[in-house]
């Protein structure tokens, strides 16, 4: 593949427009870590001016008589990115204290005690989980190996017994980026007697999820990698509609009650998702996380995905001719299908190789301890900037090679 | 008290011009809702436009550098508000959530399963308390009555046997603005072996605060009241330093991890405040937060709470003057000592006369099922802005028992 090749898929792909859709000032950044923080759109500049100087500076409290309904609005507005149906999403809190919530609840409901999950789930997950089982007097059952692609639907199926009442899975796994199997890993918990609890963060905006057909029973993720929503924006959490009623949360505030301004002393959970939320949402980062998803549903996921597909296979196939004589391992799927919007490469020198390809204005990110991950964001990555950006890192290893060689003999002599 | 004297009372005020660090585009407003939110700071729309255009656009996901650094900084800067040291206040997620993680982890710590608390306190935090009691298998006992300025030393002390853990109270009652005695209700609980959570909701930014000198154990509380943060902007919560390693809260993420970056497979809880943290705080609603706390501290608590009392005051002098002839009924403690930055008005018509206030230009707030509670914010709110609020409901009271005479005459006939 040649760096032509690249400029002519770019002159064919139906989303170039959308890069303009984002505010892009540094034209020679090749940024690559929108797994991380997606890029800014110029929408939610807009969005954010307009909360902050119209409805806060002028509507004052008196803009509460609208932003009382964006928690729901926002999360309707999701939930056909994620095949859920309407009701079912809610924006609420972070992704960890959503995760505790649906967690604790999920269990509760079953009356069983333990967590299956992934060793390779992405730490906070595993802290949230080992942390809501161990309240519930049992533990949290790790499956496969730290660093694996995920765990099998045979995985899960051998490690439930009776005790397990959750599974609790990332759809795309943080470092390896693989898509796990939703729909045969729901139908063994189901069979177990198990809900299964979905982190969607690396699959939210990149991957199509099929909550609804798939009878995923709950799912949590965040807003601000591959939608787009600003930093630390506000979480989504998913409950399916027939399990509102039987889940209760542990955290009861008044914006879960169902007469939030009735002020009763005692505690009515909501009928709706509005019972999965609990005060007060932070109403500047929910009009950016709004205006983020805003534009991806524009786009749509299906072109998202179909380019998302094509550029992580690029980067296999640059890997393939330049980067796997280099000391390179690629970390990330293969087969297309099994593989989401981020393609892992791992190094033992990983960490000081970022840092030269953030010298060099290619912006990746590092896992440690060796593994670079470059996501591919189909709004506004194009195949040449892809292209460069690993021709980039090519060169680096080159580079490190020609440096280290006298410091390797000197450690030799 | 004549319109004359408010005239006088504004020309000598040390904080007038603060008023021209706020965006006042409707210079007619008599806005007294400062208790629920804020007005907007001149320094929060610069603050957002740079996180949002700056550090999202341009310096995306290398702006972490310094956001990481944020909720620690910004409670740091926000301590000596409440007489809290450095390192002991961080900002984190929503108030409830806050209430929820220190009331657990210090019901915990004592071993204990029941929690006292005011039957008056906002129901949101007896719904939190009610559910965390619950969990630890004891139960939430309510003092004095709902309605009631909330509960004295002595009540408190009474109301604590071996078996309370934890007693949680609002510094300063969402309701009847009365300020609860911190100093004897902290030394009563700890007599009695107990820890004591406050919530400084409605006290921070408008009424000193000592917790170090009265040697509070916790607290929590929200930004976008007093402190002009925002709607939903980050809450915050301290712990007093002693205790940060004795306590441990129930939600387990990454944020709260020793060493986050790190990735380990099992939870240590960070040693300093940091491990009351759970994920990714929400960094455009932390910048306007960070922006409305600079305000308050650069104006100082002293001034802000003399003109804060000499505005409650002019609102009571007026109550006796005008109001109270015409079927209201003070709701808030005559003693300044004991009285926060609002003043709570019943009457048996509250909810149409705020209705027709807000229609006039005046915006108080209203709480079920009776209850106008006026505001004051000593930052923009000047005496005779006050003055004319108050008149403007004497007018409204007026307008309505002409109005409501033959309709009386008819319920009768």
């Amino acid at each position: 593949m040649e760096r032509s090749d690249a400029l002519e898929l770019d002159a064919a792909d139906p989303l170039h427009h959308f890069r303009d859709q984002f505010v892009v000032d540094d034209r020679d950044l090749i940024y690559l870590d929108g797994n991380s923080l997606g890029r800014l759109p110029r929408r939610a500049v807009a969005a954010v001016r307009a909360v902050v100087e119209d409805d806060w500076g002028r509507g004052l409290v008196r803009s509460w008589e609208h932003w009382i309904k964006w928690a729901q609005e926002t999360g309707d507005l999701l939930a056909p990115l994620i095949g859920a149906r309407p009701g079912e999403v809610i924006m609420s809190d972070q992704t960890s204290v959503n995760l505790y919530k649906l967690a604790s609840g999920g269990l509760a409901a079953g009356g069983r005690r333990d967590i299956v999950t992934s060793s390779g789930n992405f730490p906070s997950d595993l802290y949230v989980l080992a942390g809501v089982a161990a309240a519930a007097g049992g533990r949290l059952r790790l499956v496969g190996t730290p660093g694996s692609s995920g765990p099998t639907p045979e995985e899960i199926d051998k490690a439930i017994d009776g005790d397990v009442g959750l599974v609790s899975l990332s759809h795309v796994a943080y470092r390896s980026g693989a898509i796990a199997d939703m729909a045969a890993i729901n139908a063994a918990a189901h069979d177990a007697g198990a809900l299964v609890l979905w982190d969607l963060s690396h699959s939210v905006g990149s991957v199509p999820v099929d909550l609804a057909d798939t009878e995923a029973d709950l799912a949590v993720g965040c807003t601000y990698k591959h939608l787009n929503g600003g930093p630390g924006a506000p979480a989504f959490l998913y409950v399916r509609r027939d399990l509102h009623a039987r889940l209760v949360q542990p955290i009861h505030g008044w914006f879960g009650h169902a007469d939030m301004f009735g002020f009763a002393s005692e505690y009515e959970a909501a009928p709706d998702a509005r019972r999965f939320t609990v005060g007060t949402p932070p109403i500047l980062s929910l009009a950016a996380a709004r205006a983020g998803i805003e534009v991806t549903a524009q786009a749509g996921l299906g072109a998202i995905r179909i380019k998302s597909v094509a550029l992580t296979q690029l980067i296999i196939d640059r890997f393939d001719e330049r980067l796997s004589a280099l000391g390179f391992r690629l970390g990330s799927p293969r087969n297309a299908d099994e593989r989401g919007g981020h393609v892992a490469i791992g190094h033992d020198d990983g960490y000081r190789m970022t840092k030269a390809l953030i010298d060099r204005g290619v912006v990746p990110d590092f896992r440690d301890p060796d593994t670079i991950r470059f996501g591919v964001a189909p709004l506004y990555n194009g195949f040449t900037e892809v292209w460069d950006g690993i021709e980039h890192l090519a060169v680096v290893a080159e580079t490190a090679a020609q440096e280290r060689y006298p410091h390797q003999r000197s450690a030799v002599t």
